[in-house]
């Protein structure tokens, strides 16, 4: 690429943030009712445009096939009645759902006389990349736009005939209801060097949230001098413990593993307290060959099957993606929550255990985004937990951790309430 | 410095990082009321050890009053048995602020039958940087106790035998109690390079909170590849409204200047609406120039007096931290909102005025971590806000947003309960 090009291409991509830093300070103090209703118009016009919306991602499928793209970057990209209509159906959601901007916490009186609480407002302007799904594109600009902020979106260039359809509707809609346009802008270039010039432009962008592969987290994080709240691995573990149900610890883990397999919340190492190992893994191992899980275990593990593999180190590190599990017996649930704290990815973590004491000890101690008792791992998501709709899954500390939502995209200032108070 | 010292300094800082994080998992899960012990201990060993801390910061005075330091750095180096008292008195309070570690919020009942909350838990590993002042040494120190997390302090080498002595106290105080000494580290090399290893080291430090200049701050944030929770500029603002009580007005303005001219949150633009200039300004600039301030201000402001001296482009944008203050008269809200984004540091403003609409207008649009309706910028603390003790006061918008106290070195996970729920 020639440096002039690259110069306009930076141009282009500043414009854009401005006209999206000018558009957020308007979209912070937006009434509820008026992004309400940009929602709903939104939905309504993606559903109305059912077929312009098919057309444009048939050539995006075309040109996919054509490219001999793999089958699950296909499958991903490939939008039909149904996909359009739960698109829509998300965005209705994120309409109904409270609007988190201007609400006042733990107002406080202080002893020199002034009110002390902090009000939540939007983090500003959002720069959003993806890979191949065309929802994102509604389901961030709705997200976006009913938490106050003004988002870029830059789409992968495989979807970009979807993702343009749908930006026309999301445009449509900010014009119909008097919202500025720029509040929710679409990278139009497919230049790689866009996104360059995105993640380094702190003075119009606060924040920045990645979706896609590994690789793709793993460069923008590196390069961005913006915050970025991101996902990584997804290795996820259940351990059973002597004292769980064995009933239940056998429906988790299967539920666990094979609900779906290419979730980042898909159970990918499964540790068997030894005490129960006899009672609980026969069976398991039955199950899950009979779905067609292959399996790798430790040498305990193994002596159950000649089916199942040997484990190696990295298995126990690997977020698999696919119908493959590693399975390891532990003598109990101290050294399952160290194989957890040395092998895992902070991502969520189960125990299924009827002690007390026990679930309690694995709640506190196990440092990852979500942990659960009794549960399958499956249930860590936006939805499942009653967010309405999520924009990512953080495997950060700070700011947001696990599913992202409204309120992950907004941020808390000080407020404070006086009567002319001045300090002595 | 030869690639082999550097390599032993690296090895050094990598060993503190080990045995940090290794100590960070013990403390995630310490009793309350041993932290709270540790902590009272620490205290009464500062005290009783008053003639040694003395002593060793004697042996940092008479090296900085040999380097022919400048006064405003020794003067923050310096302890007396007032502020060594105020120290074991900040340590004190920690010990009695509820611990948040473990609380659980939120907790509801999903369709699927699993319980959602979300769980305050320590960060891990925080590293501190900072410069002159000793009693960090004790505050970082007892806020990372307290909030279950392991902490790595650099001090600045100026007060190293100051630094020394009190991180003696701390270690005493956790050896007596039985807590993991290596839960506070103190870095004993002063060579700058252990900076530069600390904030590289992102497998065993999750957040880096630097204290001390403009330079050093941007410096760190640019460096790091750990998130920095951090504080730049405080150009704070107050603006008076045309509907303002004048005599509020000016006491607020007054005090947001003189109470102290070298904190973060001392007001260095005084905005004032062209409706009320007359009636306020001239009791206000009597009042500053009577008090040696320096009075810099808009062509509008120049006409009221011979004492007031242009202010340029560059002044708006200044952190004088001096008895310096700029004036501007301006048309009304909209135009003093426009000021504080355009030179503003999103620290603290604060708006004068009788008029609730205007009031609430101010607090929703002004982006800023502390914004206030007639109370003087000065109450923007930690101990004025009720937070006990702050680590610092952040002017970033991600995790934490103004004066960030125990919950700002803590973050939430989600935490499922269930029996034996599994997704379908």
């Amino acid at each position: 690429m020639t440096e002039e090009i690259d110069r306009d291409i930076q141009a282009y991509v500043r414009r854009l943030g401005a006209a999206a830093r000018e558009a957020s300070r308007r979209m912070a103090t937006m009434d509820t009712g008026k992004k309400n209703l940009a929602l709903q118009n939104m939905a309504s016009l993606i559903e109305d445009r059912m077929e312009i919306l098919l057309e444009a991602n048939g050539k995006d499928m075309q040109a996919a096939q054509a490219a001999n793209m793999d089958d699950a970057l296909v499958e991903r990209l490939s939008l039909n009645p149904e996909r359009v209509r739960a698109m829509a159906e998300a965005v209705q959601q994120v309409a109904g759902l409270p609007d988190p901007v201007g609400e006042i916490d733990n107002l406080r009186n202080r002893p020199s006389g002034i009110k002390v609480g902090k009000m939540r407002v939007p983090l500003g302007v959002v720069g959003m990349i993806y890979e191949s799904r065309p929802n994102v594109t509604a389901d961030a600009a709705s997200l976006c736009l009913k938490s106050g902020n003004a988002v870029i979106l830059r789409g992968g260039s495989e979807a970009r005939h979807s993702n343009q359809a749908i930006y026309q509707c999301i445009q449509d809609a900010l014009i119909r209801i008097g919202i500025p346009e720029t509040a929710v802008q679409l990278i139009e270039t497919t230049d790689r060097a866009a996104v360059g010039h995105l993640i380094q432009m702190d003075d119009y962008v606060d924040v920045i949230v990645p979706r896609g592969g590994k690789g793709l987290i793993e460069r923008i994080s590196n390069e961005s001098r913006i915050p970025v709240i991101k996902h990584l691995d997804g290795v996820c573990h259940v351990y059973i413990d002597d004292r769980a149900d064995p009933g239940k610890a056998v429906a988790i883990a299967v539920n666990a593993k094979t609900q779906r397999y290419g979730t980042c919340n898909t159970m990918e190492t499964l540790l068997v307290s030894e005490a129960i190992a006899e009672q609980v893994l026969p069976d398991l191992i039955r199950q899950f060959l009979d779905k067609g899980v292959e399996l790798r275990g430790c040498e305990k593990v193994c002596a159950f099957s000649d089916a199942i593999r040997p484990a190696t180190d990295i298995d126990w590190a690997t977020e698999y993606l696919a119908p493959v599990l590693s399975i390891r017996i532990v003598s109990g649930l101290d050294a399952a929550m160290e194989h957890i704290e040395k092998y895992g990815s902070h991502h969520t973590d189960a125990i299924v255990t009827e002690d007390w004491s026990r679930a309690h000890r694995f709640l506190q101690g196990v440092d990852s985004s979500s942990v659960m008792v009794n549960a399958s791992t499956r249930f860590a998501d936006g939805f499942e937990y009653g967010l309405g709709a999520e924009i990512g899954i953080s495997t950060d500390k700070l700011h947001a951790r696990g599913p992202v939502g409204l309120e992950g995209l907004t941020t808390e200032k000080y407020v404070v309430f006086g009567d002319g108070q001045i300090r002595t």
